[in-house]
């Protein structure tokens, strides 16, 4: 017998737009469950920010969400996942699910010669938390990082193909490609909007993770194990908070999500 | 005689480092002067934020400002002015300079021909605060404008030279530069840290319009207006206050104030 708690929605968070593409794994993965997205579009983006400061964020957008009564939080979000994870764990009684370790363990498990790139926020790759990760699961691993801070920018304003993007890409990428990986870890949720553009400079030989389609199994297999996965036919609700305003998120949103964002509503973060 | 109010800080803030553009024009042109500048680097950028949550920042930005005990406050962010000027005049009683207006006034004493560019932030050109302000002083002027939402992080990332930069630059300036405009106004205080790729691209017949200047300029005709102006020989502190962590604000703030910050302190802004 599925529990009452079963019912209860799958709760995801980010600093913007970004965790909208774990968001949409999870909605196809699992169409029955109810998803609660917030995005915390009035202090977006989190990736330029010190941990201290996404720590505190991650905690207020945590605490809205436990509010609407979720079953288990996503953080949708590398730079949170990066900073905030333990933080979070201690805080929620739910599950606590982040984007690292799922996107580490599909890298780990998809390179042959375990050269692997990891490209993110400057937050992200300063703290070494794939490094860490990588290495825990795989320790000969060779790890190889760079940040690449216009990358966000140029995904929120669909800037997402030509010439100027692949110079960026290019810049950025050089480095890691120089070190002959065989795996390049998208270690930000934006950046599966960037994916033909790094696909191409990378080159067929490199192979891409996108830790969404990851986080969204990880998802299946804490529900399933603790009983509160949801199989029925009838379709889950997805409801979309913001922390600014709803208007320019919902155009930017669907492209992320993949459709149009039903209902979207402000919500107020600024809880201390 | 001096009043005691003479020797009361003016107050400067911006959602980051833009304003340290302005505030650098005005500790040349006063030296005498002591300034807090604010930073509200925790919520950086404002620019692609919407008004309602810009006018609150700013409130929120000035009240602390206020508690310092300032003479005068300067909104050295373009989106701020836009938005949150008139707001800010009613919340306080001590006179508030905005950066839109000194821009406006310069480029129309300036254009021969009265086609007058401006670039912005997406708020600020949206807001068309600037088209409004320039044909209140010039009625026959023909202002043409464009969002150039990539420069504030191109000018953030210190990527302020080379190809990709410049095509940036192309791509946005080119509407403008075909409508044979003799001006341009850089109506976002990042903007300075790309003087140089978007004077080559906007070719010498192209003036810049640089509103930090103009608004020092504002900033000593009120002091002096009102009896508040220091002319002594003994220089004014600089203090430095941030709402993220002080250690980056120091390093990329140091290329925009022009040298080194010497007093940079955290401060809590989240206050509602």
């Amino acid at each position: 017998m599925i529990s009452d708690v079963a019912y209860r929605p799958i709760g995801v968070f980010d600093s913007g737009v970004g965790g909208l593409t774990v968001c949409r794994k999870i909605a196809e993965t699992l169409p029955a469950e109810s998803i609660v997205y917030l995005g915390d579009t009035a202090r977006v983006p989190y990736g330029s920010k010190s941990a201290a400061t996404v720590i505190r964020y991650a905690g207020a957008c945590a605490e809205l969400l436990s509010a609407r009564n979720i079953k288990l939080l996503v953080v949708a979000c590398n730079t949170a996942s990066a900073f905030a994870l333990d933080t979070l764990r201690a805080q929620l009684s739910i599950p606590v699910v982040g984007v690292v370790m799922p996107g580490a363990r599909a890298a780990c498990k998809r390179s042959v010669s375990g050269r692997i790139g990891v490209i993110g926020t400057r937050g992200v790759i300063s703290s070494g938390v794939y490094d860490a990760t990588i290495r825990q699961i795989r320790p000969e691993a060779r790890v190889v990082s760079a940040a690449c801070p216009l990358f966000v920018p140029f995904a929120e304003e669909g800037w997402t193909e030509g010439d100027v993007i692949t110079s960026v890409a290019r810049t950025y990428l050089s480095g890691l490609l120089e070190k002959d990986i065989d795996t390049l870890v998208l270690g930000c949720t934006h950046y599966p909007m960037l994916r033909n553009v790094i696909a191409g400079v990378a080159g067929a030989a490199v192979h891409l993770v996108d830790s969404a389609e990851e986080t969204a199994c990880a998802v299946v297999n804490i529900l399933e194990e603790r009983g509160l996965l949801l199989t029925d036919a009838v379709r889950g609700t997805h409801t979309f908070l913001v922390s600014d305003s709803p208007d320019s998120f919902s155009a930017t949103g669907a492209q992320f999500f993949g459709h149009a964002l039903n209902q979207v509503e402000w919500l107020d973060v600024c809880v201390g």
